[in-house]
């Protein structure tokens, strides 16, 4: 149909599957680099606010990231009820130590990132998402690599969040996707202790890499469930794994998870509170059904190969 | 990030805002047609399978219809529990009459949608949608105007279904999206009854007409609420309001859903059962609080504008 | 710049050079086919007529393709006088043979094409290109492989036109634009006979191509002259190449050049007289200098590497 | 045709025609300004180099500018003879600026331009453009209105260029390509001058702003005539006007030409000599066709009407 109205010259493209695109119009490049590891922009868009974009796949907006980082932060800090420590693993824009931060239980941070450019550029360019959360004093930023870290550490976390950029093949982070890494990440956990992953696309197109990563984490965790969060600028609904040695609780109150946060958090939710998370712990059977029948496991000799411009899944 | 493949030459466009294009790739335009009412397109797509578009919307794609047509559907009837009159207003392509015919209940299916071309050519063209669901003899396939229909009717229905394509300005269905059609909607409600509708995006940069279709329905109605799924291919989450004079129970008890869906239905469910209505019927904070804060209502006089390509809403 | 109007849904695109993407809005898909031997559609553009598309290379629009074919035939036969037997190697469309029969001294034009599901498309769906020229009686069309034909045939030709395909790799026409193929025509120029072939984009991104045609040519013929056309959607200028044994004056006198097409053509040229003879037999300097000093030459053991997409040249 | 590579996330589009969209991949935004009187952009291209863009249009690229460059100043340029003083309305990279100073006889080169903030990004950003031309102790820059400048000025020009943007309706320029600007351009021509204007694309979809200025140009001058060059970012083939009192001779001996040059320059040319010159000035029988049957002029009160995004002509 004819007659719309054109708004951009300068354009962003995602591809979300091999053969689908999503293309956003861009007002101002704020920033760009090739950095040791990944290539980075962050811009202004016209309709999603700012944005950070790593080897061609969208991180976050600032008109949206809520619907990201409220789920992938605090579903695992209710169902823990008192998290001390916290470990985030990735996190490069601070939007998800700002959600941790919010729990006024939490006494120390870890946030290990590989790459000291982007957390850099984003402390500079993107305050919306960090709100100063890295100079909060309970925040300790480690620049370096997540399986040395993990390789070596001994401290014990209340709760671990992989916020990790998606596991492309010619990217940082496809290790982390494995079961050697979630064994890791399982010793480190203290008793009661949560372990939360992004965990990809959840479309019927391509939810290879959703179920495998479902799959490896139950091969390691007494327990697990899928949630699912819908990001617009994803361009497709996504998926996150809660896993722990605790029980998951699919059926919360929500009057009582409110009482929960009013006491224990500072507030500032936009999306999260007891009827969400209700909502976000009863996904649809046609996910449940494709996690239970898959039969794959990641692991270091055959680690997830999801290839930067949309995949279907390997 | 460069080095990926391009699977297509052929292409089609979708504004989801007037700034953000989703893009798909094309492998076959299988029909193509200026109707009297609307340009319809039925295409193959790479990774979706075969998709209808009306006026530049993508309408469904086979590969992930369900995930729209099972929720318009099945919680007006489970709610219900035992429908025997449906009315659907719209629905070209079947799919809808597809899923309200596995109620068992169901003896009268009606189907009033205004374009005879675009419904001939999915039955053609779309067997995958339908099903052979115009076949049925419960079903009564009426060409026509929704709002004559409704003008003339006495009949009474226990479920109503609005299944129209967006509001768009030039588009055949905006009027139907006001008070004055939600009352006629309303007058023709059998006692129990439920009336449904799909309700446009509900993403942070786009949700003003998701809001004034609750807020309009919340001034006919004594009960509303909001729901949301996630088809890949609209790029962005979609709204469907429930409305009845009728609670709506937003803590259904899964087992007894279950239960009820084998007793009264033939299955075949792929996305709806127990768990899925739970999830559904609990939607996230920020969409509860921006329905609850919305004023405006649409009247005949002062109906909806929602431009063909993308509209942040008006 | 904002506010401009978008008029298409539906898009063709093409990869110009690998980051350059000329994107066409597309009416109607008329026919599309996977052939034995390339991938065809025919589609009505919106500012460009009707559209032959191979491989993803448009081969030719109606509203701009006489700046192909006029000067693909009408130098080489001004040249030559009067051209009695012409074979043309490729030219699906018909547009090419309909500019030979022009000529009132032509007796018989032999066109060899491999693909006879693209000849018959287009006789079918392309009238305003062929104009009914496989009708005349003086034309043979000859289905099947020009190799084959060139190792064969003793029949001698005054003008021979390669009007191929790009010579992309998994195309059908790569070995054609190779020194031995080059000789194998000049074997069947009649004395006094030209060669032009149709040779690639001209535009200093992407002349590499252009550049070793013209050498390959020049290892094989006395005289060889560059022309350029603009054929706007090809996105790009266009060269071509012409070759013989014979001089090729490129001070043309205009006035006697109109004189003798109109004695000896029926005439209805859009772009091609006198005037525009000399203009084109005058190309940039730079053109000129590039080709000087290019050295590679294409042969069967070291062929042309365009690859489908837009290449900067191998 | 699938299979191929894809080198960019980050695009620039510029509408060719309302159907049809030119789109380059881009590696780095270098500058963006809304200026007082357009957008710009300098970008780093992937194919072509750097590229300046203004209010939507591609104005010139460093590894093709040389094609849109030279034809504007060296055909007024060598039709003089003798250039000593040059005035160039628009040129705001200063590309126009160091083809003039080419000319020994140069003794004063006025620019005027309007933008100052287009013209200091340039100097800062494209030196490969200017080539420093703007700190030549013969060049005069003047930032203001070329209307004005025309207005009150009483200083006769040998050769006056007119560089501007092309005259969209929202844009500074519209005015400067009217009868009575040209007559005032005229009236500063010193005796034995030439003036020459870029004068858009000549596509035969979208020549009908290109004809209306050349018809314009004849309603002031005596002699003026048409020539084409073939600029492969501006995706379509570009026109110019040179306009005289004096008569412009197409037919140019190339070997004088080629003397005068040598003589009369410092030399540099990359596409133009005397071949060039008489290509150029012998352009299509379609074009000369179609500028005799125009019958429109361009005045103030009825000016150009050339939309941003692709006019096919108003």
């Amino acid at each position: 149909m004819s007659g719309s109205e054109i708004n951009a010259d300068l354009w962003m493209s995602e591809y979300i599957t091999p053969w689908d695109i999503y293309v956003h119009g861009i007002t101002e490049v704020i920033a760009y680099k090739k950095t040791a590891y990944q290539e980075m922009y962050i811009v202004e868009t016209g309709a999603y606010g700012k944005a950070l974009i790593l080897d061609g796949k969208w991180q976050s907006c600032s008109v949206d990231e809520f619907l990201y980082h409220e789920p992938l932060v605090h579903p695992a800090a209710i169902y823990h009820g008192s998290p001390r420590k916290v470990l985030v693993l990735g996190g490069g824009e601070g939007a998800t130590i700002r959600e941790v931060l919010r729990w006024k239980t939490v006494e120390k941070v870890a946030m290990i990132d590989i790459d000291s450019e982007v957390v850099e550029a984003c402390r500079e360019y993107l305050p919306e998402m960090h709100a100063n959360a890295f100079d909060d004093p309970r925040v300790e930023l480690i620049i370096g690599d997540a399986l040395e870290f993990l390789d070596t550490t001994e401290e014990q976390w209340d709760i671990i969040i992989s916020d990790l950029s998606d596991p492309i093949e010619e990217g940082p982070s496809f290790q982390l996707f494995t079961k050697e890494y979630f064994e890791k990440a399982k010793r480190i956990l203290s008793p009661g202790g949560y372990f939360v992953v992004q965990a990809g696309p959840v479309s019927p197109a391509e939810m290879k890499m959703h179920l495998r990563i479902n799959n490896t984490l139950k091969a390691v965790f007494p327990n697990t469930y899928p949630f699912v969060s819908y990001v617009s600028t994803y361009g497709t609904p996504w998926g996150f794994v809660l896993a722990s040695g605790e029980e998951i609780n699919t059926r919360p109150e929500p009057e009582a998870i409110d009482k929960m946060l009013a006491e224990k958090t500072t507030g500032g939710f936009k999306m999260l509170d007891g009827i969400t998370l209700l909502g976000l712990f009863n996904v649809g059977k046609h996910l449940r059904e494709a996690i239970a029948a898959e039969t794959e496991i990641y692991t270091l000799a055959k680690p997830p190969k999801f290839f930067g411009k949309g995949s279907l899944g390997k």
